[in-house]
């Protein structure tokens, strides 16, 4: 029989429909190739002049900024989502409420090397991608029109990537969106009446439990979430409590990224070379969430179409139960 | 410059990026194609032996239960998301809570002949669908278990549809899910404030400013959102405030029925045939929301990919203001 699961952050409830796809043959797997090599891509080194001039690069050999030599490079986006320059001017149209596009969009561009992904770069490369991420976050906190920072990655076309290049993004925003709303709320009212963190309770349940648990190292644990919206969906929380992820001490960007790349690698091996999309939850810019909320990384393999059931009702059916995902993930030999 | 717009009853931004992508050949359009005949298809004529038994059927000509003769079909799903049979079963596992899958899951077959669609279809045929989802809410209603009751339409496979034969789904949910909560709790809100229905104020507010309006009928009107959450995305209201689907006049269904094939026809015309979701909105089976509530139709054409964004933040970016999809739409010649 299928089973009803609650999420007890958010409090949005997910249907796990084993009975409808058992093995992994069952779903039609995508996997993403990458060309070895691009002349047409803006975001290979010797391209420089294809893009808008960079905001940050890491470990450039002397050479000037917007030439090749670098290791990484945060570039904005070249066609935003949202712009920098303007003022929001909130206004009304009868009933409806408006504002400007008022942001910033930015492109974190992992290696120089086209075929590179975040599974094959070494651990230090993929720390490097986090620190940027971080200094970014921290340099954009200081516009005072922002209020939530997402960092968020498509892999593979069918994850919505237009280029195959390795890259995060990053966009900040005016308001706080409504995933990371639902979030920070269940967990303060969690906070409320029990005083203490949710996401802390969920690893003391899950690495005691062991059931989720997919693979650990000192700082982090990677675990399937006890109602996943989707198939192999995987969550990465720091062990320690912390609110923003731009304030973890140093030692964590190396755990995370180790952490991070052994997942990859494994979500390769097991689901042969899956798109998918990468997400960093961390607490609203301007909100006092430090007791309560607990930054996380959430990544989401496309293996399954969402469909009418799910626009329709905002309930999501999966088809994998998260002990099972769990166990085939835990199982790869790397 | 991109614009923030929100949702009046939910309260859910979007961001209208129209410098992303302007114009309709700019989509990866992918035309829903369907064969004239599948001998294995278990939805037509002459196939009633390979489905589970018929649980209504509409226009048979004399013959007896699932055998040939019927214009349209409802019957069990082989492989249902939530069954009939058990119990509830509530119950917490530590931090996490769970139910069994206790539901219905119903397909109306909305034809014996495997090429038709709703688009193709004649009205009173079309008419006779919303009918026969009306008597199985009527029926499944009875069911004090079920919380919600939805009824959806995938629309070739990019929109999740598994077989090419036309047919609408109905789901009996043990709970009343999330998207469906957040608009009635925000009419509800909206009520208290203003002692009117939100829907009716935009109802009032579209008819009257017109950018936005698609076609309409006596009792139906068709209008692209303020707030799209996807290019091209319509929404049917009645004129008329009801908060039931299933308890609209008759004539309603009838006039749903020619405002829906014209607006799949238009749909077809301008996107090249394009994958959609269809759903239909009501209140909550239990709940008291006669008021505020307003049922209504919203249809998704699948034009783009959701991506990390939309994922990780519950904000969709939108590259077709709704003022142009509804101008291009409202230009179509049928």
């Amino acid at each position: 029989m299928s089973e009803l699961r609650k999420d007890p952050v958010t409090g949005r409830w997910v249907i796990i429909s084993t009975e409808r796809r058992k093995r992994l043959s069952d779903f039609r797997l995508e996997s993403v190739t990458i060309a070895p090599d691009d002349p047409s891509c803006p975001f290979c080194a010797g391209h420089e002049h294809m893009t808008p001039r960079e905001l940050l690069a890491v470990g450039r050999n002397g050479s000037g900024p917007d030439t090749p030599g670098w290791l990484l490079r945060v570039i904005p986006n070249q066609f935003p989502v949202l712009r920098v320059e303007g003022t929001l001017d909130r206004q009304g149209e009868g009933l409806f409420d408006k504002m400007n596009g008022i942001g910033a969009h930015e492109m974190i561009i992992e290696s120089p090397r086209h075929e590179d992904t975040l599974a094959t770069l070494e651990p230090d490369r993929v720390e490097q991608v986090l620190l940027a991420c971080r200094e970014r976050i921290l340099d954009l906190k200081k516009d005072q029109r922002f209020r939530y920072i997402i960092i968020f990655k498509n892999h593979g076309e069918a994850a919505g990537a237009s280029l195959e290049h390795s890259c995060s993004q990053l966009i900040a925003l005016p308001i706080v969106p409504r995933e990371v709303r639902d979030e920070v709320d269940g967990a303060r009212v969690h906070y409320e009446t029990k005083e203490r963190c949710v996401y802390c309770d969920i690893l003391r349940q899950e690495t005691t439990d062991g059931r989720r648990m997919i693979a650990e190292n000192a700082d982090m644990v990677a675990a399937a979430p006890y109602a996943p919206r989707f198939p192999f969906e995987t969550w990465i929380l720091p062990r320690r409590h912390q609110a923003l992820f731009e304030e973890a001490p140093r030692h964590e960007y190396a755990s995370l990224a180790r952490l991070l790349g052994d997942i990859l690698r494994r979500m390769n091996k097991a689901l042969q070379m899956p798109p998918y999309n990468l997400l960093i939850h961390s607490a609203p810019v301007a909100e006092k969430a430090g007791e309560y909320y607990h930054w996380h990384v959430e990544i989401i393999p496309k293996l399954t179409k969402v469909a009418g059931f799910e626009w329709a009702t905002g309930f999501y059916l999966n088809p994998t139960s998260p002990e099972e995902a769990a166990q085939v993930l835990r199982d790869v030999r790397l």
